[in-house]
């Protein structure tokens, strides 16, 4: 059992009492009651005023890894054409995963330290017709929110479908699926919504349904059954009340605060976060501050520590920070203020203690 | 919310408080932490002992779906020739998945309310030379316990690949996953077990290793990167903490009882419950008693009674009972008295109230 006394680590983030305490709810089967359909009705509607949408939400029992296999999966058909847009470590993984998928995959790549621009993607689109766009909204290794502006609407005036990982930005960061032309839109549960890794949620456009039927794929993870739920009051397996209502409570809270109060919220702790690791002498790693994240600060390690060294001291103090992956292992190291964590007090407490870590 | 005064679904059945409260622990980061790899390692070796293998044993993120589709996705190449055994829905579900999948599959058939004869079983083994054999041990649906004798050593003198479905029997029935030479054997969290629908487990031998190395799918249910977890220190995603501690707990307590005792509980509280049900007047689906499962009691709907006048006048009494699928919807219904339900006390309580519906 490891609870961290000022819990920073970028997702999995510390879940509040108050969405913890849905698990000790002794739900009965969600494969027969009417309860549960309504609860996932009801829960499909509060992601689509978050995520600005008027299409489906899928929402699946697992990790967000399979709303990313799931997407790939259950809308290419064999040798696609592929393009993902790749400004770190997880618009990588997106290449490497439908590689791995046999299809044709183009990168339009960006430094790890950038965000990708809009009218070299849009050029790469027209020349290339890609039958799939993907894209990361917050790349979490690297701190920083890409700029979609655009993207969606030349992805759909080539006619392919957009698919973007907002994993760790959805909810701490204005973003309109919708009117980014978005088809399919992956997020988890572990990030800005505070709850445990449990569940996968994409949106699935009118438009992804299509392909969705063409390509006839079935697994765990397939789309295909999730477009009549609840209505059909049928289900794939047994689903997770415990999560659902859990997740219910994560939505609540965001409605009870307010959309636009929460990503206020995210930008002003970031905002005193970079200010205030600056003060101490540290570099943010992305190359400019318009870069960054509202959910999440990757900053350099300083000279004269390994990550190691840091993170050790780190915690004996009580601070845990996040990792990085890739290329900016050891490099970089992150501040996580999504979600629950997303809060001044918290924020001030955890570079308090780096601060006398660092004897700055 | 809907807690059932007298639970007696066949899963998801009712989650003791001691597992629940597992999920109110404020756990950090999965991927961070060794303490999680200790725990993992820990639970591992649990299951190793209730199943009774020397084997690895996954534990994935998600619902017990995902272990089945990861089982045939993981080990078959394209067009391997599947042998299906099935005398049930759950049998008869392995050959629809391997068929979508595009196998060539071939059924030994029994009825519903029959179990597998394993010579007959054998027989097609030897002739139809198949890369992987299908079973379930326990058919949920229609309340059987298959005799797996012999089956799995003639599919591996065949060379084949033998994959069970023992969801819904393991640890309430006697079960030894080396002795029945089982490669892929798979179990979920909400029955036996007595937790929430989120692990899928699959215990997978040295030749099915071979086989998931041959294969080399991938996929959010891909078993491949489990095979070095927890040694390695990674983790195709972030993996469920709170549900690996409720595993943990839920573990230990059938280590507490003891196996041969929680085996030896299950018998009798399913002995008992058909003894109720047939002086009742009601009739046992199964064609022999010798083929009822210990862990769930499949049963007539009575002459008179429609599942939904049943069932609805069930829950206004407190008691619910399983519905059935399939050819079996509204002609069986079913006691859950797995794990947690698996005690006279809650049986008696749900058959008095039975009997007070039925008049009888």
């Amino acid at each position: 059992m490891k609870s961290y006394p000022v819990p920073l680590v970028p997702g999995p983030v510390t879940v509040p009492e108050e969405f913890r305490t849905a698990y000790i709810i002794d739900f009965g089967s969600s494969d027969l009651e009417e309860d549960f359909f309504s609860l996932y009705d009801e829960v499909q509607k509060k992601l689509q005023n978050l995520l600005e949408t008027d299409e489906t939400v899928v929402i699946q029992s697992g990790e967000a890894m399979g709303a990313l296999w799931g997407a790939l999966k259950s809308v290419l058909a064999p040798r696609s054409r592929v393009l993902a847009v790749a400004a770190g470590l997880f618009g990588r993984g997106f290449a490497d995963m439908a590689r791995a998928l046999g299809h044709d995959v183009e990168i339009v790549a960006f430094g790890d330290d950038e965000i990708p621009e809009p009218e070299k993607v849009i050029d790469r689109i027209r020349t290339y017709r890609p039958h799939l766009v993907t894209a990361v909204h917050c790349e979490t290794p690297s701190g920083t929110l890409a700029v979609l502006d655009g993207i969606g609407q030349a992805t759909r005036e080539a006619g392919a479908l957009f698919c973007v990982d907002f994993v760790s930005s959805a909810g701490g960061a204005p973003l309109s699926v919708d009117t980014e032309f978005i088809d399919l839109g992956l997020l988890g549960s572990q990030k800005v919504l505070s709850l445990p890794p449990d569940l996968a949620v994409t949106t699935v456009s009118s438009r992804a349904w299509k392909a969705i039927a063409r390509t006839g794929y079935v697994g765990y993870d397939a789309l295909a059954p999730w477009q009549e739920v609840p209505h059909c009051r049928c289900l794939p397996y047994t689903h997770n009340w415990h999560a659902l209502e859990a997740l219910r409570r994560s939505l609540e809270a965001i409605e009870r605060e307010g959309k636009e109060a929460a990503f206020e919220r995210h930008r002003l702790v970031a905002a005193h976060c970079r200010r205030r690791l600056q003060e101490l002498g540290l570099f943010l790693h992305p190359r400019r501050e318009s870069y960054c994240s509202p959910t999440v600060t990757a900053v350099r390690v300083p000279d004269g520590w390994t990550w190691t060294d840091l993170d050790r001291k780190c915690r004996t103090k009580g601070v845990v920070f996040g990792s990085s992956f890739g290329d900016l292992a050891g490099k970089v190291f992150r501040v996580g203020h999504m979600g629950s964590q997303a809060r001044l007090d918290l924020v001030d407490r955890g570079l308090d203690l780096l601060a006398r870590v660092l004897d700055r």
